[in-house]
């Protein structure tokens, strides 16, 4: 790997964890602040697509009033990014949920795909893609694990 | 843009009509053809990944034998794609699904990622994300249109 590509991956990388820290945090503003004003979203839930940051800030909005502060699980395992000069994307499964009023986890694993564009020397995410699998027979969410 | 990525898009959208050709056709090797060794696929049934291509032609081999040739619906809408000199990525929606045999369609629309990588002068798709969204009270997958 050359320099180029092997800094572009290391700025991916801090984007994503800047990213994650930001939803941990449940800070909209600095969840938002990751995404370009003409972001695509493919949520798991509610929609098929959320065109344009603004739309995509109020489903996030939305889904931040659902979690309570200090029981919301969101980690990200396999990270793996692919990056070149202006443009990479970066996959990992998501294990997420909460932790329940018994003190119980109530989790489930997803997968995530974020597409980056680098304008004006900063990487922002113009395309996110969250999802889980689902049983073809009865069409409900599979319970699965890596 | 500047040409190189004026090139790069138009490689792209080159390779994902190519790839939807080879899946109208139902022509598995032709499919797997688009795919670099290392894939990592995120499928909208059946699992949470699928590590290499060799995983994911069994899976895609599965996919095809649910299939009636000459009655398959596979549609791509709303392509767009963010290319750069040696990665780029696709976005789609998609409606898919078949036509029974009183002649009445039943499909269901779906979104896809593509994400590409180009070495030594061939894009190959290095991840793929298929997914429909969810309902977050019955888990069951939403039926809904654009």
């Amino acid at each position: 790997m050359n320099t180029a590509k092997a800094t572009a991956e290391a700025e991916i990388r801090a984007q994503v964890d800047s990213w994650l820290q930001a939803v941990l945090a449940m800070d909209l503003d600095r969840i938002i602040s990751h995404y370009a004003p003409d972001i695509l979203a493919f949520d798991a839930v509610s929609q098929l697509q959320f065109k344009g940051v603004e739309a995509y800030c109020q489903h996030w909005q939305a889904c931040l009033a659902m979690c309570r502060p200090g029981t919301m699980i969101f980690e990200l395992h396999d990270v793996h990014v692919t990056a070149g000069d202006d443009v990479a994307f970066a996959t990992a499964l998501t294990r997420c949920g909460g932790t329940g009023e018994n003190g119980e986890e109530k989790t489930g694993w997803m997968r995530m795909t974020a597409g980056y564009r680098q304008t004006h020397g900063q990487w922002k995410v113009v395309h996110e893609h969250f999802s889980a699998p689902f049983d073809m027979e009865t069409l409900k969410v599979l319970d699965v694990t890596p």
